[in-house]
């Protein structure tokens, strides 16, 4: 289990795409995820066709916090929508935060467009982690507009264990830039994309499906024992 | 020309889809419309496919106004992020007002849910468009909530002219309800679909492309006299 793991976190750090699947209780759903520095706009291209759902950007709820953003249902309550503010069926509160675009696009939803939003986006987010708490938001409240067509997720991880906290899980392990694309595996089914495909589409582009399971029983290991990050190299 | 726009308005009434180009100064974009009456799961599985922009749900700002809903640009503006609010390089303020879900759907995302979310959100708007607005809101309140994962765009006809009103402008010729869907044309390209391309689409899909200069035009002149809807049926 550790071996599938290890492996999904080089393919990570590598730029290539891997698959998460929540659990069999919440969404039991597969994400597509793919670290932010590596987007390109043949992978926004390839996720809207062969993935279709809706093509996020995550980083931590405490980067955004130093960003000075919120969550979405933190805003709707701050503006007296408490009515419209429900759980989804599977319980969690929305990760949904603002909705952005680079000032230099066109029209923010173009392959082209998306892809420079959250190249830029990590751009952010690597000044914050690396300690430039400055230049990162200087650039976020310089080159970026809301609403847009990006929208951003704040994962909270131990609170919520959706696939934006998963993801993040990972780049955490992974000792990367909290900052990740995801979208839901929607394919041919009206309904979510089931394991069985999704595992045929992971052999095609030579990556892996990786458990919410596995994911959190490591990082509760991780968090006791602090674990080399080198152990897990496979 | 105005056969052109006939046809459509006929189209769009029946329940068949079309296409709208907006203007060569503007998006320089052509977005699939149809009537959210009309919506089905295999509809929305087209969009996400063969469109491949934001599915949106599109109603007038005076419904928005009905509803208690406002645009997410005066919603920053009252929590303070003036300075994350610019217009897109074309201009225009963004028509987004805020993204919902179904209580019934199941992650929001599917093609089952956003046309289960989007045909319900149809009825929203049918009962304020009759005159029965407790009913509208009703329902909208106890039926919905946000974030969730399609966002209602509230046009401004007369203000603004993008996809957004001249879908409206057309709904208000054909005397429907002001509820439709529309999704940004990307296709195979990294940039938006170019207009020769969504032609041969169109033709698979006995559709027509209309142009915004075509619906502008008409529509001064129906505001002017007042023409008899019956002119425009080919």
């Amino acid at each position: 289990m550790i071996n599938n793991l290890a492996k999904g976190i080089k393919l990570l750090i590598e730029g290539k795409p891997i698959f998460i699947y929540d659990f069999d209780n919440r969404e039991n759903e597969i994400d597509f995820v793919i670290y932010a520095k590596y987007i390109t706009p043949e992978w926004i291209k390839w996720m809207r066709i062969y993935a279709g759902g809706l093509i996020c950007f995550v980083t931590d709820y405490e980067v955004g916090k130093i960003l000075e953003i919120d969550l979405q249902t933190n805003y709707l309550k701050k503006l007296g929508y408490n009515k419209l503010i429900k759980n989804p069926c599977y319980g969690d509160e929305p990760a949904f935060s603002i909705y952005v675009n680079h000032i230099n696009v066109k029209t923010g939803i173009r392959d082209v467009d998306r892809a420079y939003t959250i190249k830029r986006l990590y751009d952010v987010i690597k000044f914050i982690h690396q300690g430039d708490v400055s230049k990162g938001k200087e650039i976020f409240y310089n080159e970026f507009y809301t609403p847009g067509h990006v929208p951003i997720l704040l994962g909270r991880i131990g609170k919520r264990f959706g696939h934006t906290e998963l993801s993040l899980i990972l780049a955490k392990i992974a000792n990367i830039v909290p900052a990740l694309v995801i979208v839901e595996m929607l394919g041919e089914s009206n309904e979510a994309l089931n394991i069985k495909n999704v595992k045929e589409i992971a052999e095609k582009l030579n990556t892996i499906i990786i458990k919410g399971e596995e994911i959190v029983q490591y990082y509760e290991k991780y968090l006791k024992h602090q674990i080399n990050n080198n152990f897990l190299i496979v």
